[in-house]
């Protein structure tokens, strides 16, 4: 019999015991299994989600409630009768709890706090009044910390005692009696060092501290740049107040990642997964831009009726329009992401400027004459097809020369493009607002109206008195 | 003196003592500083890098040589003594080593790979074995492992005795005679466990492993839903080969980042920072993807040209052409980037495109309203002000039809845009390509044609017989 269990899917277990309503098989099946899949479950059978919270040891539940997302935790808190969300909150490590919290309505975070036991409830409090994206937000009061004259034996008593409450042991904190940092020490060097060794002998007057107001994307930096799995907070008198633990830094890159990519798509930040965000806020994040883009590109009509009378008397050159606006706009949209990501990363900073301007205008010759070349010969050989009755021909006796506007159009546009697209994140930098916002859609907007002034420009100068 | 020492700044006290060309006080200065701040002189005096990693005991050395950017670690391996250069490859992390080695020709590896120790080399040349991209790249042979029958005192006298070389003792795994990954098991149980208590007591038989042929990206999606700070790497017979630590995802988040937003943007993954990258190669990751898009948009070329007869009876038509065809293009960016965007971070995934479908039909269709009726009324106040005499008339008579045209072609054009834009990533993910590849760009592009096509459509149902 348990042979035939074991051949069965989790899934097909999970639905057995539901329908066999057996709570202790159950709450032990579920105690089995890794909290990934159990977060699985949860998101494969929405309708159980509480149950499933509810019915598992409250360390393994909390586990798996801080990895759901913010919607499933919602319905999860809503549904569960008050004493397990009393339970499930208290037990909540606090930077996952104020991460919950700050989602919520503040009516219900109000509600919610009351459930807390006094000390937890202090703590909360204190981590809601740091900003949004700072370093406060993420961090934790639960940590093991000793004095500079305590033994190698008195740390490990120190673990024995306050370990279970610590999100990580592997690095230990040195404070004095004012509560001011002094250093830290890893597990590693306590376990290798003699019982009766005092931990000041081991300090290497090292230590990397993050500021309680400092941001979260800076705290990411901080991390990548030292081998630390966790690092400690203070504030500006060097008060330890917490540490933030690595774990927390995939999040804040992923969010990070997803806020960036969402301004570069010309959206405001979403702040909630795409299918759970309601249907009118998502309209709301997204009919800003498109308003401000379509009013701006309302100028390409009014560039357009200015040279009315141009394309009266030479329709072709309407015909080249919207190729010579696109191309502009490519190139601006893949010069400005180059740059946006460059600078997430840190790799291009407001200083690399002038690099990046002497790159992007030789990028732009390059890129724009290559385009050129296609462009002129694609008309030369259309100029074939139609002098030979293949297609109907609409270049008539210039061809030579509306070949050569579109050619020399292309890299005056091509150029254009990308050395907008390049420098438009970095005069946002400088003028304190997110390069991100320089989204593609903006960029191209930008440039076709300029794009449409080139070409005609061009045009005139090669088609007066002749054409036009 | 040494009060005036410590209020000059980190690069005032290297300045004097680079003057000074004091060897010993140089070594003790950089063994004093954080590894961070000693990446950060590198960065800021390129021409004293080799110096600097030289001046450093060599495990200092090592930690700060991981973190720089690979055009310094090449220009540092250039320059130093070979003497040196074997003593710190030899030192490197063996996952580093992998990192760094995989950036260099072949020929430059071969004979790096010969200053390496007997036993680095074969451990190198079997991670350099894994493809790119794999958990096997990340991997770290220097692990601490026990087994099951061992007693806690047993774990900390493996610990003692191998923790120097192992990149973590956060988790200890259990192993059988075979080598297979029986369990894991965190230090702080260890340390709050009986010394005389074996093993196998402490174990929960809960393990999680990834598979050394498993995507790198997968990884952080593992590290991010389990709570460890490293996670064993196991082949497909369950032999224990490494771990893998989180510090690592960071580097690996970053690097999704960037690639995913690259081809966003319309350019092939770089594989290396914007201002390091040769200019030739930088052209060529960018020239691909311009073209296929400029010879695409070609089509609007013959699309306007097959409506040539339209725009010469009625030029007013002409004059909208690049604000409905950028509408439909920005539409279909934004919802390109927001599906992308979910897609990378887990929200959205195949199973969801019906439900993605129904919300982009609204959207598509309440966005289009939005700018149908702001166009519409722009028409309508700019025809009042002809009518007036304020500005030249160009819309004649038909103002009103003209209006409804590009009204509803509004509709169509951004509703078409937010379709097609929101499920060619779910297409290209079902073909097994890349959704990022479905850049905004190509969106734009894609959009363009079909929007031209819909714009004359809807004026030829306006306008038939009156000004077509």
């Amino acid at each position: 019999m348990s042979f035939e269990v074991e051949q069965l899917t989790l899934h097909e277990q999970f639905e057995q015991l539901m329908q066999s309503s057996d709570k202790i098989a159950m709450r032990d099946f579920l105690n089995d299994q890794n909290i990934s899949d159990v977060a699985d479950l949860i998101n494969e059978y929405p309708d159980y989600e509480a149950q499933i919270i509810a019915n598992m040891a409250i360390h393994r539940a909390v586990s798996v409630f801080k990895i759901l997302d913010v919607g499933a935790q919602k319905r999860i808190i809503k549904e569960l009768p008050s004493f397990k969300t009393a339970e499930l909150l208290n037990e909540l490590p606090a930077d996952d709890r104020t991460d919950f919290l700050e989602e919520l309505p503040k009516e219900v975070i109000r509600d919610l706090i009351k459930l807390l036991d006094p000390e937890e409830r202090k703590v909360t409090l204190s981590l809601l009044g740091y900003p949004e994206d700072s370093v406060g937000r993420l961090m934790t009061p639960d940590y093991v910390y000793v004095y500079a004259y305590d033994t190698v034996e008195d740390v490990f008593a120190t673990i024995r005692k306050f370990a279970k409450n610590s999100e990580t042991i592997d690095v230990i904190y040195i404070i004095n009696e004012r509560g001011e940092l002094a250093d830290d020490l890893r597990i590693r060097d306590v376990i290798l060092a003699a019982p009766d060794k005092r931990v000041d002998e081991l300090l290497d007057g090292r230590v990397v501290a993050l500021n309680v107001n400092d941001d979260q994307e800076h705290a990411s930096q901080v991390f990548k740049m030292n081998n630390r799995v966790a690092l400690p907070v203070t504030d500006d008198n060097n008060i330890l107040l917490g540490i933030v633990t690595i774990d927390d830094m995939l999040w804040v890159a992923n969010e990070e990642f997803s806020e960036d990519m969402q301004k570069i798509g010309g959206t405001e930040a979403l702040d909630a997964p795409y299918l759970d965000i309601p249907f009118f806020t998502l309209i709301q994040k997204r009919v800003g831009w498109l308003i401000v883009l379509f009013l701006s590109e309302m100028l390409t009509a009014t560039a357009m009726a200015y040279f009315s009378d141009e394309i009266q008397k030479a329709v072709v050159l309407a015909i080249f329009v919207p190729l010579i606006m696109s191309s502009g706009g490519n190139s601006g949209s893949q010069a400005s992401t180059l740059i946006i990501q460059a600078m997430a990363v840190g790799e291009v900073s407001l200083a690399d400027w002038w690099r990046v301007m002497r790159r992007e205008v030789f990028s732009g010759i390059t890129l724009g004459g290559i385009l050129g070349v296609i462009g002129f010969f694609r008309i030369c050989i259309w100029h074939l097809l139609m002098t030979h009755g293949v297609i109907q021909d609409l270049y008539g006796p210039y061809w030579l020369l509306i070949a050569f506007t579109v050619g020399f159009s292309l890299i005056g546009v091509v150029l254009w493009g990308t050395l907008s697209g390049s420098m438009l994140p970095l005069i946002l930098k400088r003028l304190g607002a997110d390069p991100a916002a320089s989204s593609a859609p903006f960029v191209a907007t930008l440039v076709d109206v300029t794009g449409l002034v080139i070409y005609f420009s061009v045009a005139y100068l090669f088609l007066r008195g002749i054409l036009l």
